[in-house]
């Protein structure tokens, strides 16, 4: 007796040749060793499913790519030929990553697996629009592309934004500026080729695939900057909706009664739980951006009233969203980024008591409530994901198809 | 420049045999005929991308299982020869629907294709436990399966509840009983092989493929009972969550200061627009039942101005809630099932424009809000659908492997 659906219907496909089969296993096995780190061919072995020349045959066509080396293991004494290991070119194979956020803007160098080979940060005037942000930004790129050995080989360039992005067309929404990724394009000049996504899509995705979240199929990541962003993954994909602005958690009206919010309605989440909350409740409205937030924790935590009372009236907002979110979707984790991050780590046992408040038992009952594991390079990390995925789907046509 | 995923890692597939090929396709044209019902070969050609040879060998097969029929259509006056159309064998192969409701026990036997070919209805005290619903389910399938022809096939039995299963191992959770599941199979005897799912879960689901919401890959539908239930379509499948507990809509809390929720907690959408709600907003907090529900309907539409007081507040709290979906999951469509469609037809106006008022235009703008195109009979075709879902995916085995 089990739950079922109703036949969903698959699509048929005729049998694939040996070209996609090998097309699809290189990708594979890059997305392994790019997730997973060095591995050894027998590991791999085990983990693809794929007998032990197959594995031969396809590492030795990645590494003439240049995309893996092969190394034999340090320090093994047993007897018999060891198991060549297989690492990514973190080194020699990178994206770059853009986050533009509302008090600073920061760029990265990443290599693939994941590895933060370079990073950048400059502020960003509260205020400062879009359009701003494109010479900062191309000079933060420039200013680390002049470090790259000319032998490195360049993937493309992600870009974390606030906003959603229409992922059919690419037209921008819930952003404020048309025609910007354009710009951002042009300004990069030979590094374009631009990846754009929402911060905290990009985040839920990287810390489903080698974060906090690793295994968990049901993930919301949340993300706290001057108003709250969210990702939310149901059953391992991206939940996005019909137009890709599924997910506007910051929008979900959670009091009826409260403040008017930005947006034109009413008592949205993001009044309850967003930076000017948290700041009005500690008595000082006047003030605003991270470290504002960040002084106000440590104030909580040094026993000042009025901070420990603006944690709690957040922490408790926090936990009734939080508590909604699991009757809805059922998640296994919910992930606190940006400096929602700060509050969760001050105010995570009345987060939890206000959650179980709201949720029924069944919904809540497997939620594990995290940090980012990856940090706050979560967000540029994911970035630089969106730059590679084209590489991992297709390795040797897209790093032969084009001058990297 | 898109949006793009973090290459979610494709899982490797050695090539499928000649012998997997043909079972996925005998299983997907099957499908395609279970949905769309008689279709010409030379649309099947089309629609499948298969050579016209194949689908002849295809449904040469299902016709000599006795899963489909062919004929010559009629009033085809062309030159050469017409393309046979091939049907579901509707009449002759069968599966039983049940639906538990708050009120009521209805059954049905559907043909394959989705026709009712009978059904059957009895009252259910309220209150009368799950354990009392046994006997009287039993009496409607036994007293249907009386009249079934010796010659027609029983595909098995599916079940729809007002609680969630566990897909994996069948746990019974958020309904009051353990056991009833194994109590109902040995009930039904030979017509044992139950499948249990939600109503709002398999409505949504049948509405997706055949009824108000095709082609809509993002789906909430909404069940109003005694309760609240829901069923969550994100990507073209059900969002099911971590222990399927997903899509418990009637549990979110729309009001932090509202009345105390069976559940335990607040402020429940359910406590805001379910059936007391409405009762009690007509000045009939005494009454209850789909019959109260839809005399306060009547009244309304009659000019009755405390009935028109409760449906207008039932329905801005159901544009509330829709508005905060419309944000969370940027849907196609909402469809509104069971009594909340005898509240939606006479409150549409305002519903949507508190769902204007609560969601981002980006997140609602396309959103259709929509009445059950299968009508009152979509938890039955959909509870049906769980039973056909095994047949679909392998229908040779499935018909071969048992006596029927």
């Amino acid at each position: 007796m089990t739950t079922a659906g109703t036949g969903g219907g698959a699509l048929m496909r005729a049998a694939p040749g040996p070209e996609e089969i090998r097309r699809t296993n290189l990708g594979t096995l890059l997305q392994y060793v790019h997730l997973h780190g060095a591995t050894s061919r027998a590991e791999l072995t085990t983990r693809l499913g794929l007998n032990r020349s197959t594995i031969g045959t396809l590492t030795a066509e990645l590494a003439t790519a240049g995309l893996v080396s092969e190394a034999v293991p340090r320090g093994i004494r047993r007897a018999g030929r060891p198991s060549l290991v297989v690492r990514p070119e973190s080194a020699r194979v990178y994206a770059y990553a853009l986050s533009i956020e509302v008090d600073q803007l920061r760029a990265a160098r990443v290599g693939l697996g994941g590895t933060v080979l370079d990073r950048r940060v400059c502020d960003r005037p509260r205020g400062l629009p879009l359009p701003g942000t494109v010479a900062p930004l191309a000079r933060l790129i420039h200013e680390m592309h002049r470090e790259v050995d000319d032998d490195a080989r360049y993937v493309g360039t992600g870009v974390a934004v606030a906003g959603r992005y229409r992922g059919d067309d690419g037209t921008v929404r819930l952003v404020p500026t048309d025609g910007w990724g354009a710009e951002l394009g042009a300004a990069l000049g030979s590094v374009g080729r631009l990846t754009v996504g929402n911060h905290a899509d990009v985040a839920a995705l990287v810390e489903h695939s080698r974060g906090a979240a690793v295994g968990c199929g049901n993930v919301v990541y949340l993300h706290g900057d001057a108003g709250i962003g969210a990702g939310i993954i149901a059953a391992d994909r991206r939940l996005a909706g019909y137009g890709g602005y599924g997910g506007e958690l910051g929008h979900m009206v959670v009091n009826p009664y409260g403040r008017e919010c930005g947006c034109g309605s009413r008592g949205c989440w993001e009044t309850e739980i967003g930076e000017s909350a948290l700041l009005r409740h500690a008595g000082r409205a006047g003030e605003r951006g991270r470290e504002a937030v960040l002084s106000v924790i440590r104030s909580a935590m040094h026993g000042d009233r009025q901070a420990q009372y603006a944690v709690r009236r957040v922490g408790e907002w926090i936990g009734f969203g939080v508590g909604n979110l699991a009757n809805i979707f059922n998640p296994e984790a919910v992930i606190f980024g940006g400096t929602l991050r700060d509050v969760y780590l001050v105010a995570a046992a009345q987060i939890r008591s206000r959650m179980n408040a709201v949720a029924l038992p069944a919904c809540r009952e497997h939620i594990r409530l995290r940090t980012p594991g990856l940090g706050p390079d979560a967000v540029l990390i994911g970035a630089a994901e969106l730059a590679f995925a084209r590489l991992l789907d297709d390795p040797l046509t897209v790093l032969t198809a084009r001058a990297l």
